[in-house]
């Protein structure tokens, strides 16, 4: 068949497929929200979209819906009023497995082109998708834009440039000749047909909907398997836009819209697990707690599950050029979005007897000081560092800091309130630095939000070994260290190879160890407990289809 | 460091890549065992070198052994008398742990070359392989040679190929440079390490010792994971002299030769499962029934688990030119082995009211009598017929002919005793073909060995649907069909690639159903129960490793 959406985007595609293999810097979709990138007008117009959605049932037809359901509260502090159609969980799987009927027979170039397109559309609407996703997640409007949208788009695009990858190396059919000696050869004409693995789930998360949902459903979208999109109770707006799109999309290509349907649902309920636990749902991708990763895993047997989950990031600090850049750097990943990362440091761990520097000798106390003085810098203008922190997503983000004051560490930077411009109801916390030493239990569990200690350690050997036992024990997403040692540089690799972890090493610039980049840096190694999977990679994507061959004599 | 063996081996390894890209006939390894490719006098060598084995214990040195263990007896009737050294599960645990600190620093093209160079090895040794093969599994010396020896490599090298295609798509390192407009760029510097997942544990089956072994043995070893081999208590010579090689190469190149190890055990204890649990243990390869596969797949969680279990193999028949030539090439695949094969076929549909032919109309009782006539003929020379039946490998497959003729179904083709006439004391048997209505319960089940069931159906639309339910309730690794209408064959791919089986059409010369060619057939679907995975593709070997990388400014 023509397929006129895989013409469209072939160049991007092979673009992405490259930029994968060289993992050099490559971004096909601007993280500035510029007029020159996004279009005169681009930024008023998603505003207005936004606001539009406000206050009424968002538009999107999904057939074999019963009701409405959405209560999203924005952090900044007023409810969106939005609602969405509600479907049943054996509702949304059986139009689903209906969908997948046609979706499997469509093929390769047809899965492919039908995604690019859905990303290209995406991309358009970014300055929309940006305030839904600030408006759910709390995020800053420059985070919730670049996170949201381009950067998404590019985790997006990735996983779809290895699904090509991968299915294209398949041959379609070939002649199979087996010398018979002097006799004819045996000849075989044989037929490789991709089959997808069936209905696919999408489990998102309220910090960050987009980024974290966009490579498991495109890589299911990709390899042919049609895609139920449930978004986190608290964040539905950024997906539910998605889905539009998608359907959108799907509809315009003469394909069912059902391939991709969205599972709004109430707060508290139990549609993640019923639908997890559906027969005919054969791939789920789950970002979340390690309590609802590790019960996915163990339960829904049926299905191939892709989590990720809960880690301690840590941040080694041994020895340094330059103090004061590396606690600017450190300040900003502990202020950014509040900590409410995955990838966010919490334990720093520094020698006992302090540390060498260019300017000579600095104690722990000093160390401990000046990452303070750092991050009370970076927040001592209100209103620059609201666009840094954003607002606290949820209650829990809230107890978690008066639980960590509460255990009784000396403060080294208490967390702040902060009163946001242009939203005075945002909930706006800076980041809490506590002192530990090395053996207290506190630094051995994940305290998402701005909560950070800064731990006392025997030696930089020691800090070493407890990071290692902490990634295996606890699992990680991040990994920081700071050294002027060739062999303490060394020994933290060996480190992190060990335990499964990335790492950073000296980052003092405009590079933060909570980022990873797509089409070079791996999102997680899936080779620790935080995540059992890597975005992207081949093995993420591989076993989203299979193959069926059919053989004849010719 | 310099790699003679990768260096050695390159220009096969990339023949084996594009050999698995084009998947056209290719075979490094030659099926025959003639002088021509083996040498003179290899055969006698070889023949030799076997029974130069008997009755001793065999050359391993495996460090912390206590005491020896094996008690095998040939199906053709003579017990082998070789002893292996016996470790516990925790000391070859403790082992294979300490030898992965080395060979995971060791990187890829050593590990591909040590891999390389085993098969090498074992290829040279194929005809003494043949012989242990032939006195475990019960096949005749052609097969034994065949599948045990070239197949066998073939299947191990296209592991190997899978592997090293996965690992050198992953850049060493890169310079990543974001543009930042008029300031200068963002320099980073990236590297990759590929990392093993840890211990990998392959457990062997009794009827295809190595074939079935070598892909996960290759798969993981060429990744970096030490490799505990188990193999079944009643077929371990065959997988001990593959680790004699394996370690003979480790230590030529320098290498711990702990990275592989056997796991001999006495048949009964729960050696397979204590090492499968084994927190250390990251990768299990199995190949057994869907009991203890589907055990390992819900209890060793902490691996990634590889599983080829139990399924039903099933033949539609719809219309045929030649019926001769369909009944002598199914015939042959009821008797080869046995049907001691993953692959061989079970359940024959055909309509009731018979099929079409060139020759006019058969009734569904002509077909029958026509199956089990060919079968009779085949049959006819024992001298001749137990090359392909082989021998008996175990009691439980006896049981079940007998379990089968006391089904009371009628009997199209009784299972004789065949004397053999090198091996008197061989228990040989033919295939057992009984009638059986489509509703009957018993063709819903495995009967592992020379069992088949011609079954009535209403109609080949009929056949299809019973074909496809029963692959997605059963599982199955190979579907045959027979038909000269392009509608039916339509109708056939459409329920194979909907339930996810390989289907071989209108089989009528020298290739089997029960057959698949390296590098060109895909091993199993991993889309039904009967295996989770294929051998090979890029799903089976791209997450035995995991990547980590280290990046820092320039």
């Amino acid at each position: 068949m023509s397929n006129p959406f895989f013409e469209k985007h072939q160049a991007l595609l092979e673009h992405a497929v490259n930029a994968a293999a060289s993992r050099a810097y490559w971004s096909p979709f601007s993280e500035s929200p510029s007029p020159r990138a996004y279009g005169e007008g681009a930024a008023e117009a998603g505003k207005a979209a936004f606001e539009a959605c406000r206050d009424k049932p968002f538009a999107l037809n999904l057939p074999g819906a019963q009701g409405q359901v959405g209560h999203e509260i924005s952090p900044f502090g007023f409810a969106l009023g939005v609602t969405y159609p509600q479907l049943s969980p054996v509702t949304l799987v059986s139009r689903a497995s209906s969908a997948l009927a046609s979706w499997r027979k469509a093929g390769p170039r047809a899965w492919v082109g039908v995604a690019l397109e859905v990303l290209h559309r995406l991309n358009a609407r970014s300055f929309e998708i940006a305030h839904a996703v600030q408006h759910t997640t709390g995020q800053g409007f420059m985070m919730a834009f670049q996170a949201g949208g381009p950067h998404a788009q590019d985790r997006g695009l990735e996983a779809v440039a290895y699904a090509w990858q991968e299915m294209v190396r398949i041959p379609g059919q070939v002649l199979w000749e087996k010398p018979q000696g002097k006799q004819d050869p045996i000849r075989m004409h044989k037929e490789f047909t991709l089959v997808p693995r069936g209905v696919a789930l999408v489990i998102g998360c309220c910090t960050f909907p987009t980024w974290n949902s966009y490579p498991g459903l495109f890589a299911s979208l990709a390899t042919g398997n049609p895609v139920i999109v449930k978004p986190h109770p608290g964040a539905i707006l950024p997906l539910a836009i998605t889905v539009q799109v998608a359907r959108q999309v799907l509809a315009e290509a003469g394909f069912d819209p059902d391939v991709v349907q969205l599972a709004a649902h109430a707060a508290g309920d139990d549609t993640a697990r019923t639908l997890a636990l559906d027969p005919a749902v054969r791939l789920i991708d789950f970002t979340g707690s390690s309590a609802n990763g590790n019960w996915l895993e163990t339960h829904a047997r049926q299905a191939l599950v892709y989590t990720e989950k809960s880690g301690v990031n840590q941040v080694v600090i041994d020895s340094v050029s330059d103090f004061k850049a590396v606690a600017r750097n450190l300040a900003f990943s502990f202020a950014l979005y509040s900590g409410q990362m995955c990838t966010a440091p919490q334990n720093i761990y520094v020698p006992r007897q302090g540390i060498q520097t260019d300017a000579g000798p600095m104690s722990f106390d000093e160390v401990a000081q000046g990452l303070a003085q750092a991050v009370q810098k970076l927040v001592a203008d209100p209103a620059r560092a609201v666009e840094i922190t954003g607002a606290i997503q949820n209650e829990a983000v809230l107890d978690r800091i008066e639980a960590a004051r509460a255990l009784g560490l000396p403060v080294l930077c208490d967390s702040q309130s902060l009163q946001h411009p242009d939203f005075p109801l945002a909930t706006v916390r800076t980041p809490l630095l506590l002192r530990a030493d090395a053996g207290h239990p506190a630094i051995g569990q994940e305290w998402f939000g701005p909560i950070v200690f800064v731990v006392a350690t025997d030696s930089t050997e020691h800090s070493i070994a407890l990071t290692e036992a902490s990634v295996n024990e606890h699992g990680a997403l991040s990994l920081g260290a700071y050294t002027t040692s060739d062999a303490v540089r060394e020994q933290l690799r060996d480190a992190a190879e060990r335990s499964g972890v990335a790492l950073s090493l000296n980052l003092v610039s405009s590079v933060f160890v909570n980022q990873t980049a797509a089409f070079s840096d791996f999102h997680g190694t899936g080779a620790n407990p935080a995540a059992n999977a890597a975005l992207s990679d081949s093995a993420y994507v591989a076993s989203r289809f299979r193959v069926v061959q059919t053989r004849w004599h010719v």
